[in-house]
Order: C-alpha cells, then structure tokens, then sequence
C-alpha cells in the first residue's frame, strides 16, 4: 500500500487515478496527453483543466495580478498547443480571499483579457470562491481537425529526431531574476522576467507541426528532461539529447552562470514545444516554421530503443554525462524547487 | 473607485468582470447563468465550473475523501442540471498538500467516481498539484438540445408561478449535525448529513422541466431567497414567496428547532431546482416529474411587477413578513456563515 503523494510523485499518483476513475472508451487519448480529446458532433473537441496556487506557482510579491490572469489562461493554452489545437474559450474559476481589493480582480480579468485575445479566447464563464490564499483554475476548450491530426505523447518512433522551439532556460532565468538569485539589468532582466510571468502559448506553432506532418508531442512545462522522459515513457521508447544543441538565449550565461546548462535542461516554465518525427517531417516541419515567421525550431536530439524512458545526456563529443538536476514535480521535495521554494 | 471584494459582493464583482472580460458575441447567456453555453457545429454545448475550497466548502475533520471528490463534481452537476442540460465529461484539477496521503486521492476519486458512473458523466482528465490547502476544481461540459431548449434565469415574467424540486433546508440541518450545532440520531441523521455531504444534481428534473416546456430556472445553491433575488433581477421582475408552502422534510423541525424555516429560505446547498413558468405550464411540469417518478415539485410563489429584483416573504395571510437572514454570498462577512465559519 502506497503511502504518502512525496513518495509516488505526481506522475505515479496521474497513473493510479487513470487505472480507477470512471471514464469513456469514446475518449480518444490516454490522462498522461496534455488535453483530452473526444468526438463531438461532426468534430473533435479538446479541453485542458490548470491550476495555479499561490506560492507554489507564483508569489504576489513577484506576480502583479494582471500577470497571474496572463499566466493562469496562458499554461492552459500551452496545453492546448501542445495537442496542435484551436482554442475556442475559456471558464476561470478565481479564489481569493474576501478582503481582497475590487482593482486586484480587475487586474487580474485585464491581464488575462490581454492573452484572451491575442489568441482569440473568450472567457466564457467562470466561478468566484473566498479562500485563505490565492488560487487561479482555468478550464480551455478547443478543437482539432481531427482525432489524427493531433500532437500526442504516445506515438514517438525509433528513428525520430527530438524537435524543441524557440529557447529554454528563460522562465528559469526569469525566477532567478525576481527571487533575487540573479542580477542583471535594463531589457535583458526584463525579457527572462516576461518569460516566467507571462510566458506565449505556442498556438501557431503547434498547429504548423501537425500541417507538416508532426504527430508526437507535448509542452515544456517540468523541464525539458523530465517531460521528455514523460513523452519517452509514453511511447516505450528512450532519448538522447545532445546538450550542446540545446538553444537558448545569448544571454542566458549572463543571468544564470554556472547554471545555465542545467537550467536549460530542467528549468521548466518555459512552455515550448517539444516534438519528435522522422528527418524528412522534421525538415519539413523547421520550413515550414520559417515560412510562417514562427518560434526556431531546433534538433536537440533522437529517439532510441529501450522502453523504460531512460533520457541520456550527451557531451560535445557523444559521452553519457551525469544527469544534473531533475525537472518539477509537484509532490517531490527532492526535485528542482520551483517558485522560490526550497 | 470600489474597494474591497466584501464591500461589492460576490455578485457585484461577476457584475465587474462579465462588463470588463474579453468574451464572445457568440455566447449566447450572460455570465449571470449558471452555465456557459454556445453553438459548436450542429450542437449546442454548455459548460461550468465550480471550486471547492477546505474550511471554505468543507472541513476535512466532517468530510470524507469520498464526500469530497463527489460533493465536488455534485456541484457542477447541478449547474448543468439548472440550464436542463445532459452532462458529457468531466474535468477535475485536485490541488493538495504533498504529505497527502495516496488513500486519500483514491478515496477523492472513488467518491467522484461513484457519482460520476451514476451521471454517465466519464472523467477526462485533470490537473494535479501540490497546495498548502486542498482545493477542487471541477468543470463539467454539457450539452442541450437546442439554445432555446434551455433553463435560463433572465426570462421570467410577471404571473408566473414559482417551483421548486425536492424539499429545502436539508443540507443547512446536515451541516448543523456535523457542527455539532444539532444533536438527532439515527436514521434521520444520516439523510440530513447525506444532504449536506452528497447532494444529488436534478438533472433528469432539469430535462423533464425543458420538456414541459418550462424556461426559466437555476439551482439552489446559496438559498432560496438569495438565488430567487438573482433570478428575479436578472429578468427584471421582483417575486413573493408564501412561507408557508416552502417544502421541507418532516423531520426537519426537530433538527433545527425554531431556525426551521429560517434555513429552508435560506440554507443554501440544496442543489434543488428553481424556476418560474405560467401556471398551465407549471401544472404540465409538476405532472411531468409525478409520471417520470422525480421528484416533487411544489409552487412556493410567484412571480410580481418590479424591476428592483426584490422577493416578499408572504405569512399565512398573506402579510409581509420581515427577512430573516440572508443567503451565502462568498465575500459578505455578515451574509449567514456556512461551513462553521463564522
């Protein structure tokens, strides 16, 4: 008998609820994909359900509340993303305490509004709950063309390249930065700041990898390691990543140091895509994001055989490194602390 | 310039926010309903979401897992059950303390997943996430059969009659047991605390209601009395309630004593039907629910001129009777304290 969260970790307790709880055989996705995904009518709906909670996802001395609004709707269009979907709206359910001020909800509906329409969602509801401390939970909606033409965790092939866009390590940077971990200054501090608290769902992106072609992959949001162990585990297959391919911002080095590699690898919060395809559909797929003035997208590594998810870090000259932290896990006090928390 | 949440109340901030957010011209309710609704190619989809928060909603030492994972989805059933919807999925996001212990999420899930097979309500997927509190947010997608064919609260008229499902004050005498605030044994007990712990959404009422051709409603979630105030002033109508024909359980007097009828106006957390229709309408749907087997439904009023969404407490003579209390409102400190708190 299992005893306590800390020592099964978030994805072995996801495992257990997905073996017990009441579900569909319509469902056409497994729990461990980033939304679900279901016939509906003549279409293919997908939702995707986050929570944000105070001090453990941000903390209001960092976070203004219009960034809490941006950030709450953005992981859950990251989700949405990452199933290469359509957004199509949005139910906000805000928590917080009674004394709290009328401007820090307007805030907070500004900010998200903001997102909410770059990306043409509309909030179309929600719920508002007294509580103790601040928690955002935010319920999107989308469609895809259909249930094959999806990014899924699943479907990773021996063979595949391992494709990621834009830079990691930037949200991690962006942390560092407001918890006082790091020092830099003037536009540089403000770009890796954006990066953590309002972080850009990669909406085109993901619609563009699965017209190329694309069917495996998911959003960074643990860690690139992590969660490319999450998508290996998935397929029965197992990765390297070649770590001097891993891109990331010229001036990553400046803010981070020392901990810019490991950041890179395991930060988190950085919601770029993560995908793996065959050489010619990987090609295709970096064309493609030129031509549409896309986030890069960059070769990090390949698919190999072995089913246990195992992800090998290589060297500049192809040695096996030590792995060097581990990405987040919400009920593992060993992994990488996130939000300032040790 | 407004300032605390307290000050405005729960409504007057989803009054801010439904004027202020970016939304849809293709929503076809307002934010005032208690589910989102709109077309999606041939069909009609309607959506909620509800937060349950510890020692807001529940308190863990008169709550079991079980009761929590099912009174959390309960809530959103009732919200589709209100609009006369049929639920199709579940999304669940369950956030709580890392030394947490695994039997508890699968006692959460057991209980959700009890109701949810019962419902035909398969769960989709979810969030999982550590907090300092537990706090469960559900959200539920429906479907109606046509965006007329719906429960709404903006359209009742001057004459209608006024129905509730089931009786009132259940729940409020359940938790009174469980506060130790009432002492009855047996049986009795257990159906006050079965109210209060695991409510039964009236979907089948809500469908039987839309089949009768009724058009108006909402669940009872907060009181009668507060609930009735919402659904008059969204239709621009005020209401008089008799008393005297408030339907409770028989037993519900040696439970509460004096504070009987008190709480059937205002407990809150029924989760049974209210609604307005023209007496022949009324009569159809109370012969509705009698030959489907559902349970009853009883006039308690009707609906009067007056914009100012006021509801009259009628005694045996038709006397104006003074307020007694006031219905749950999440961020007024003097509204009638729920959950033990005072």
């Amino acid at each position: 008998m299992p005893g306590k969260l800390e020592d099964i970790g978030e994805f072995g307790t996801i495992g257990r609820i997905a073996r017990s709880v009441f579900t569909s055989p319509a469902m056409a996705l497994d729990f461990q994909d980033d939304a679900a995904l279901w016939q509906w009518g003549g279409g293919w709906l997908i939702a995707t359900t986050d929570a944000l909670v105070e001090d453990v996802d941000f903390r209001l001395c960092t976070f203004s509340w219009e960034d809490i609004g941006w950030k709450a709707l953005a992981v859950n269009l990251s989700d949405i993303a990452a199933m290469g979907g359509s957004p199509r709206g949005a139910l906000v359910a805000l928590c917080l305490p009674a004394e709290s001020e009328v401007a820090q909800v307007d805030a907070f509906y500004r900010g998200m509004s903001l997102l909410a329409e770059q990306a043409r969602t509309p909030i179309l509801g929600g719920d508002l709950s007294s509580s103790a401390h601040v928690m955002v939970n935010v319920t999107v909606f989308g469609e895809v063309e259909s249930g094959e033409r999806v990014l899924r965790r699943s479907v990773a092939q021996v063979g595949d390249q391992i494709g990621v866009t834009g830079v990691l390590g930037n949200a991690a940077a962006g942390l560092a930065l407001l918890e006082g971990n790091a020092i830099v200054g003037g536009s540089t501090r403000e770009r890796f700041i954006a990066a953590q608290r309002r972080p850009a769902p990669r909406l085109r992106e993901g619609r563009a990898l699965v017209a190329a072609g694309v069917r495996c992959g998911m959003d960074i949001s643990d860690g690139l390691v992590v969660d490319l162990q999450k998508l290996c585990a998935a397929s029965g297959v197992s990765a390297e990543i070649a770590c001097a391919d891993v891109p990331t911002d010229p001036d990553l080095a400046a803010v981070l140091g020392d901990d810019c590699s490991r950041q890179a690898l395991n930060g988190g919060e950085d919601y770029e895509l993560l995908f793996t395809a065959p050489p010619a559909t990987m090609r295709r797929a970096q064309d493609r994001l030129t031509r549409l003035g896309l986030a890069t997208c960059t070769v990090v590594g390949r698919i190999v055989a072995g089913s246990g998810g195992e992800v090998v870090l290589r060297g500049d000259h192809g040695e096996a490194l030590l792995p060097t932290g581990k990405g987040f896990d919400h009920f593992d006090a060993a992994a990488v602390p996130r939000k300032g928390r040790e």
